[in-house]
């Protein structure tokens, strides 16, 4: 029986979308970015770094599958990635779509002004597109 | 032959600590906070996800190993790994050494107020510490 639960604050901040083998995919509530987090589902994992390796390679592969997806169907100019933790630090991984002209381009987006939430429908939706790209490009997930 | 050269803002902005197989060792001039940035000697890669799945591997195995020896040898509280690349795209990977209290906690580095460079006595010792580090941890390098 696992005994992971996903820390309360990133629950908050993110709706479900997918879990793949290693990571559950959330989309940050924050409609000025298209922004994913994968959260690894083990107990206690703070630094991706000090993952077993096998563990990091199936984290580090699910983060650049989401990253070509998220790319994909955003039409991004630049992907960014980051495992940060400063405040939670529950092993989480930012996958976010950026382009010109976005809020705060070409700054991070971490910190930076005040979350716009996406309506019901727009969430919906994003979810969606994901899915669908994941398995056109044949990768299996569970909801 | 190699055609690979280094973006010049990132040679201006970093010194040379050493070479992993497949990336080159920087240190950010920037003695606010330990920041290393690895820049896989690949010519054109700007994407970690659309490298060649070896290519990554390796890329993100030198990420992982720079990320123990930081950590361990500025006894850092946490480490933030990031391939964000929205203003210089030659790929670079970032891991900075944080803590409680350095400039910006628990904030983002990039784009936060002015740098501060050190001096060629702290950037030596840096580096010897980081090499140090690397042959205890046995990972072979080259200057």
């Amino acid at each position: 029986m696992s005994t992971f639960c996903i820390d309360p604050r990133l629950e908050a901040d993110s709706k479900p979308v997918c879990a793949l083998s290693q990571c559950d995919v959330r989309l940050m509530n924050d409609r000025r970015w298209p922004w994913i987090i994968l959260v690894p589902r083990i107990e206690g994992a703070v630094e991706l770094h000090e993952l077993e390796y096998s563990v990091r390679q199936a984290v580090e592969n699910e983060t650049a599958i989401i990253a070509g997806v998220i790319k994909q169907i955003t039409n991004a100019e630049k992907i960014n990635i980051a495992a940060i933790g400063n405040i939670v630090r529950q092993l989480h991984i930012h996958v976010i779509a950026r382009k010109t002209g976005d809020p705060n381009w070409p700054g991070p987006v971490w910190g930076f002004g005040k979350r716009e939430i996406y309506s019901p429908a727009e969430l919906e939706q994003f979810t969606v597109n994901v899915k669908s790209a994941l398995c056109e490009a044949g990768f299996s997930h569970e909801d």
